[in-house]
């Protein structure tokens, strides 16, 4: 970490830092710079407060050399992690198609759809069963009815199944699911983060509506510093000025978690666009730009979902959508 | 609600919506505008999805004409609401300073500091316990030893304390607690939110990050419709692009909210602006646009706060800024 | 264009806006709703302020039903505009890769980079003769020469060149450029709009750093009112609250922009990502989702670009970037 | 500046770096950190291109310690400016109101507005002839016309007026106003900077949508780099994810600006709401900030102004405004 004083600053204001910063045990070197003086220090920095620091009267600024994401970080992982959902793969070279309706309405949608989108070549069965609503006069899920259904629909396809963590009081339902998905309503709802990191489970975190890149690995950080390694990270849609599409997708996240991290990244279209005309657009975006799995939304009958139907594509579409991304891997290899 | 069908609309896709929308029982109302066919819904519209008939191919845009928020809503209940947080009462022309530390910290510091700032001026009494950590390498808060020392620093000075819930595990621990908050990351933690509606404490309802006013009016209105009446919003400044201040502090929010809701508006100006320099004049604003109340951080030794000492005034600078407020708000009666 | 009515409006204060209505030559057609009473107007409301309207004491609400820009408009042309810069050919089906330096800085320099290009695929040289600069003291371009030098290598290798326009006074030199730039910066110049309107030159028109969908094609149809039909519209990233990129590709904005206009739409992910590295991953994004061109940075040294090196590929870098996209396009024929 | 080098850089890497650095001319001095190198650059790094350095393979990251601007810091310049336009003040203590309609639409209009808004105390008239509109169809102002009728009121009344100018071809129209605004939309149109930086009138430098405050000090670093100190910087809203409000008002920019630069900051309450109703409380809190002045829409029939009358206060809302300003100013003194 390194701090630089403000020009003017006293032998005597400095001595001052340099005694409070050693009372955290930290040594600060003095390095002069062009009229500034610039403290560098060594020591164990991840527990000092940078804003605090910055705050003091006589500090310019202050900048931490180090990222503060330590097991999600590749510097200290340099092999991509792959993730194992059942049958499926994510990561390290493997690409997987999630697919299903936001919610599980019934047992024919959530088999009728299940079995389209495995034989269109997904290779997980996405559906909402405890559904996060900004209103609370919208439907809410099926909720633990919901998750039988998505069990039968897995027991009829073997396609493994994932599906949105709300409640920590719910975990035991969540037993059998295959992976969990954390909401970007909840990326900090860090309670809720350590819970799942104790359960071992595939782990499927949302960026947030408005988190940055850091923030979202801080909250992969706080799931792997319980001991669960199984995550993988997905971009969704940012909250910006622009309001043609329901959300603006942030395509260059792909390629800078990559960077940054050695989890998995897939990318979420249909809640980003909120419109099922642009989601072939973006999934093909997606995967051309690196993406190790794309989650689309399906459903038998858009017209009449009971969630978010405006931006589902047809089994017709998604299977024609599928067979491009194909040709687009095969010609990228 | 009000749909827009496109030109070039033929009579029997027109037919075809409305007996689509007949089926959720709405009647739709025709009529001919400039070039474009435009209907009328009446019946219940409160469950149709906008985004799903705006989806359809010949719908060209839907409008909701009335708002989504029914029991926070000012048209349906004219009065400023008042809520009484032991003996301190904020809106309807009662306004409180609420003050005290990011977090408890020991005894001998939350007491000082509620000393203090009672004799300044302040109501209320704030100090977090629980706190809310981007990295889970940060300092976590007391937890329920803090709450112990809050509870310690009431009896002392007897200002009721407000400090922040995470979890819903915890409820039984803040059966003490006079008024309880809800975090900016919690905002749209639904499952919390029910949690408290059922609890009937004041609530401090802290606007998420980047969350628009009407959606911190829907997840005040998930409060509300558990039977909780007791809520205050709080602006705490929302994510832009600038980053000079923290957040940026949406003083219209006030006026706004004041219009659309009968809840009291409460201003956090510490955590918009990150930087204790530029919290009292953020403070004089909000007083001055109209805000119900203001809850500024105050520690004895901001270069020694374990969290967030770069926002906190001293008391002698909390002290100082409160008489300002008090003599504005006289002139501006 | 409707406006509805708050609740509980008397007769008189309706029939008061319907006479204001009149008098503007619009004829409002009245329709009860559910509890509200909606206006729909009819006559030439591309006049009405709406802000205005919106503003009465009595109006809950106002919308436009038709879009506020013509000439630009699909819906009015619904063919590609297809825009030939010299023996290039961008929009309906034809794809041009555009590349060169940020800045032209010598005449090797330029002729180096633009024999490159032209070797891996590329068939438009851009480069900066005027550069638009956040700072009086940074390197504000070669003016004049590098518009000689950039007419030196299209001379040299048969590329047409594209190069920014910040003055107007500077129409008369630019008069042998091929397709005249202008910037995210002077989206909004109007009155710059006006003049390239006038002199049917092909222009690169790029997306302000803050500017909606909408506004972009107001700018268009600000040089189409003129008279010049010859218009390619350019995503280069907005400002998001997002830092690690230096900008927010925003990727939606192809498919939503072939959507909305007839015009073709090329993305610049160099600017967007400001920095090299992500610029492969980008571009095979954009192709994949549609754009009708990309535009890219190259630099034969960027260590020692004058301007931008930190986003410029090397030529190696452009020639296999350039290959990878060409098979991407192949593959979804 | 101060860049520090990835962890395990060789020797031989740094070495080049250095050499690199050299060339450029500039001393690097090396200084071990926590397990990397960092390097304090010495001599003339304003040229330096920090992206350029950033984008390195071995460099982690770059910070200057100096800001980028010079003329208008505060630190070089302790002392308020004071801005004289004609016989009113702002800045140093000095606080202005400046009112006025959104355009001049008549003689008539502009007079009665003139003497209305002096009798409450305004200093300032303001009042737009050139008009700078999102769409070519809309009005765009009276011209030339405008600034006569701009002329007589200032004769009729005394008060020293402010208008905008778009195009430098007008500036010698522009000879006889005594202070030109600069719109936000062309906060970076550098031309036009340049040209108003030779003309030594007042400036009023209105900050651009998504602009941050450092990119509006650099573009008065423009003016004040030809030679025009007389720049009063203006807030006027920011464009966020919020739409309840035209624009979000950035309270903060007040004590953040005036904290950085030695200029004065008036806050345009009008635009930033784009609603009247919410004009009064933006403007009082704006004041108890500390801004220098306030800039406030006026018009004699807002009904049936020809722009932005939506946000327009009457003149007798002006009044009542103008004496709670006044009565908040002297409770603050």
């Amino acid at each position: 970490m390194i701090a630089v004083l403000k020009p003017g600053t006293t032998p005597e204001q400095t001595a001052f830092v340099i005694d409070w910063l050693a009372r955290m045990g930290l040594q600060a070197h003095i390095y002069p710079g062009n009229g500034a003086t610039v403290l560098g220090l060594i020591g164990d920095v991840s527990q000092v407060d940078t804003d605090l620091l910055n705050s003091l009267e006589i500090v310019a600024s202050v900048q931490r050399i180090s990222e503060p994401f330590k097991q999600v970080n590749r510097k200290f992982h340099p092999q991509d992690s792959v993730v194992a959902i059942g049958n499926a793969k994510i990561g390290g070279g493997h690409f997987s198609l999630i697919a299903g309706p936001c919610s599980v309405e019934s047992e024919e949608q959530i088999i009728s759809v299940a079995r389209s989108v495995k034989a269109a070549g997904a290779r997980i069965l996405r559906g909402g069963a405890f559904k996060p609503r900004t209103s609370p006069y919208d439907f809410q899920g099926m909720g633990a009815d919901g998750l039988r259904l998505l069990f039968a629909a897995r027991q009829e396809t073997g396609l493994p199944i994932c599906t949105e963590l709300m409640n920590i009081h719910h975990l035991e339902l969540f037993e059998d699911v295959d992976m969990i998905q954390i909401g970007a309503r909840n990326m900090q709802n860090f309670e809720l983060l350590k819970e799942v990191g104790r359960s071992h489970k595939p782990i499927l975190l949302k960026r947030g509506l408005s988190s940055t890149l850091q923030e979202l690995l801080m909250s992969a950080e706080y799931i792997m510093n319980e001991g669960n390694e199984h995550i993988i990270l997905c971009e969704r849609g940012i909250r910006t000025f622009e309001n043609y599409t329901r959300n603006t997708l942030d395509i260059s996240a792909v390629p800078s978690l990559q960077s940054l991290s050695h989890l998995p990244v897939v990318v979420d279209p249909s809640h980003a666009a909120g419109n099922a005309k642009l989601v072939p657009s973006l999934a093909l975006g997606a995967t051309a730009a690196g993406a190790d799995g794309v989650m689309i939304e399906v459903h038998n009958d858009p017209a009449h979902a009971l969630c978010d139907g405006a931006q589902s594509l047809t089994p017709e579409q998604f299977a024609q959508l599928a067979g491009r991304i194909e040709k687009l891997r095969e010609a990228l290899l």
